[in-house]
């Protein structure tokens, strides 16, 4: 007699408490959102000395800053630096407003603390009569930053690996589509009430392309992705274009110059890229869209979606980009509707995990990486 | 020497924790909303194949929809089935529109899973290729469903003793009124700042009515319930007119025949039912009003009015019923009104269980069975 | 060989916990809200038999009314007693409107239970034939009451030492400005962001006002304030104006007759006194300005603002007071909005207890007073 060959027990979606118990959240935010790399935003938001924007994470606020010194070990930002928004003194917020300039140094309007660019105390009235008091002892706490091609990378613990040990290969991948040449052009903030990891799985799979996504569905073939081997920190693969579609646009025409940098093949595709935990990056033949994911309890998800193009294009007389706006603006919409259905069923006393088709294996990949990063079984 | 005869300790309202404690709250709604029988609506909501409505339980979306299938063992509401609105694919909530109708079957518009109207899978797209997979197993998880004289009531836990073993005497009791005759005409919904259960007390004594009821009573003598012995799932009692009272109305003045059923004694009297957890039910000469109960926190209840009269009436040409509306607004806002304060003032530090009258004792029957239920003393 | 002297270690602001945890907020309102004297109005709000206000303490609500009785041990507020809300029938809140008269008692809308204005139940309908039940044994449930110098004060613990031992120097130190002939003339209602403890270390240093407030800035030397040495229950001290300032207005100028029992000292300088834990008392040399805190959660404070002038300037019919409402709207918004500023910046995990100046003694002082109180160390 022979045993029967074991069958692979059928791949399902998490149980719901990745979905819905507060504290399970706060452990994974911690670990993915303060522990690894996120990208915080665009190096040409702030393109002179002083510039910055604040970023909001989970409750913190950071201060991303254009500096002028060199980069060093400590700043491999180069002349970008991340810090939080806290004075030293008695622990006020010092900077309210999402961006603007400073000029030449960092001022609290509580006691006129005053820190130069780079976080170091360089003014503390009325301080120098406290016996044992040392300025250098407090500086602004420093987060770790990097830029990678235009993108703003932060680390809050500060003390991690660089973040090419987060997201190295992609950084050859994609050096045809030259993204540090690219500018922001419009952004739209959405807050959606469903858990991140809802917004990362939407994107992952194309199954749902017919049935959610008409406009979309007309410019790919649904079952044509070409999904790259999932890694630990990232997944993604590309899709070409139907007969006819040069680029993802309300009628699917090119209305701009392909980048510069792409060869023929890349000019027929869109890569769609997860970067854990934070980013949705798509780069089309001429132009990029990135999604930055802000979570802000287990069931509710800030959702940052900016558009780039070529800063050659931007710069001529009939530049055209609502095409691209209009396109993702729908399709979003579409995403982020039907992500929060999603929340809400799985709420629901009635939802236990349920089967996974093989078109959405890099869901049960990202999956994996959760249980695996919080050294947890399902 | 003679020792005093016991004095019967004076009976008082429970503690606060019964009306404040948001854990209490869950155990409690946990006990009486999900494992006993609530009433969802009306069957003439729903009154062809694929018409549907949803009903919120505390968080929890149930689809109450008319099949034309026979009546089961698995379905003892005949044509009427309720079952949770979760997809089995990956937990999405299928349908969002409170009512509307079903063409055949019920279609999740993430992943195009489709089911039939009685909740088994009949469509699972690219499925088929997963190894194991097998559509029987995954139908949408049904809720006990059973009407009756027109209402439905469901059972969350789905397992229960019919609904029968909870409201079996009132069956035969209110048979003269045909409430099955009688059709939805109005609907009011008011979210009140109340625990559910103050709802049901106020409902229940009629002590308040010269303070509180200008209106009512001059309907009714406020001294005048005859209560009948409280159950372990209801209780209630009737209430005559005052002289020259033939309805409740603005006026006290009939302007409908009275429901075909009734004999001379029911043609004098309103009958008050509180049917344990969520349904008040109140009968009148000449139409029917319910209150059904759906808490929202451990102080605050979304209660749902709604007003029926008979089908040949609402035929009538000359058909009047604002007259009913108007009367029931005012009492009901009076009712919502004193209950928000009932729960602002047992929030407070110096609440303390205060004495029933003689009056007040079907409330405190219903305190007796809240413990009795959770196996628990004041 | 000499040891080193041993340096005091400098003297840091607390840590976060006390002014983001909630279980901690919680612990300290208890003790410091209910069991200590707060000031919860003035007696010229009520000046006439049943006039009475309702003072919102966290949740509790408390009717402070004016009886005709004299004073008593038990109420040694004199006429005006303080109670709860609540009615010890079912536990009703018997009064809504945040100010207004009783017609000779008080009665709860529901049964009609009534009591008079001392609190006292005399009219519970239907409950004679309740065997063993005594009218006596349910009041409405007191709480402490006394006045000093027109300030109402309530204790509701009820069961504290007399106010004198809490705030008793300041009784004699106050007396010249005979605060009992002061009338409430404007109100300013606003809820702050921030934690109260933030509300009075904010009122208790000037060194912020160079930066902060250019307007009070013009009035007084930021460096001039004269502080009492620290008591256990309240700090404060004094400040003289700069050459041509006359008292705190637009521009520095009296548009007022000086507070009739002010000496010449007197008539030169602000009295800043924080009475823990719920009154700031701002004296000029022409009128005064109460802050009240209402605490409402860890992260949020109710600041009620009132200017009182003397009941003589008020009289007059070219009375003028917009110049010193003015001058603290300006004044107070800066104050509230930093301390926003504040609760934000301690809320960051960045945050850890920052040095203090030798300008901010105060300050660690009051810190000091809240570790003791509750028994804990930093």
């Amino acid at each position: 007699m022979q045993p029967p060959v074991a069958a692979r027990p059928v791949r399902t979606t998490l149980p719901a408490r990745y979905y819905t118990d507060p504290a399970h959240f706060r452990r994974e935010v911690e670990h993915f959102f303060f522990t690894k790399w996120i990208c915080a935003g665009r190096a040409d938001q702030i393109p002179n000395r002083g510039d910055y924007f604040l970023r909001d994470v989970l409750g913190e606020s950071i201060i991303v800053v254009r500096d002028d010194q060199p980069s060093t070990a400590l700043a491999p930002g180069g002349s970008i630096h991340a810090m939080f928004n806290v004075c030293r003194h008695r622990g006020t917020r010092i900077c309210e407003t999402a961006c603007g300039t400073f000029h030449g140094s960092i001022q609290c309007s509580y006691h006129a603390w005053t820190y130069d660019l780079n976080g170091r105390l360089i003014g503390a009235p009325h301080m120098d009569d406290v016996q044992g008091f040392d300025k250098r002892d407090f500086p602004l706490k420093r987060v770790g930053c990097e830029v990678w091609d235009g993108h703003i990378f932060i680390n809050i613990a500060g003390a991690a690996d660089p973040l090419r040990t987060q997201i190295g290969p992609l950084m050859e991948q994609f050096r045809p589509w030259r993204m540090e040449e690219l500018r922001l052009v419009h952004r739209s903030v959405d807050e959606v009430k469903a858990n991140w990891k809802l917004i990362i799985q939407n994107y992952n799979e194309c199954l749902h392309c017919p049935v959610l996504h008409p406009l979309l569905n007309q410019m790919h073939h649904y079952l044509g992705a070409a999904n790259a081997p999932s890694e630990a920190t990232y997944c993604g693969g590309t899709m070409g274009f139907k007969e006819g579609i040069e680029t993802l646009s309300r009628d699917g025409k090119l209305r701009r110059q392909y980048l510069p940098g792409l060869g023929a093949e890349e000019k027929g595709l869109v890569s769609y890229y997860s970067l854990y935990p934070n980013m949705l990056l798509t780069l089309h033949p001429d132009y990029m869209v990135t999604v930055t994911l802000w979570p802000k309890a287990v069931d509710r998800t800030e959702l940052i979606c900016e558009w780039h193009f070529h800063r050659d294009e931007i710069a001529r007389p009939d530049f055209e980009f609502q095409d691209a706006i209009d396109f993702w603006e729908v399709t979003n919409r579409e995403d982020w509707h039907i992500s929060e259905l999603s929340q809400a069923g799985i709420s629901s006393r009635a939802y236990q995990p349920g089967p996974y088709s093989n078109r959405e294996l890099l869901l049960w990949d990202f999956d994996q990486v959760v249980l695996r990063e919080l050294g947890e079984s399902s």
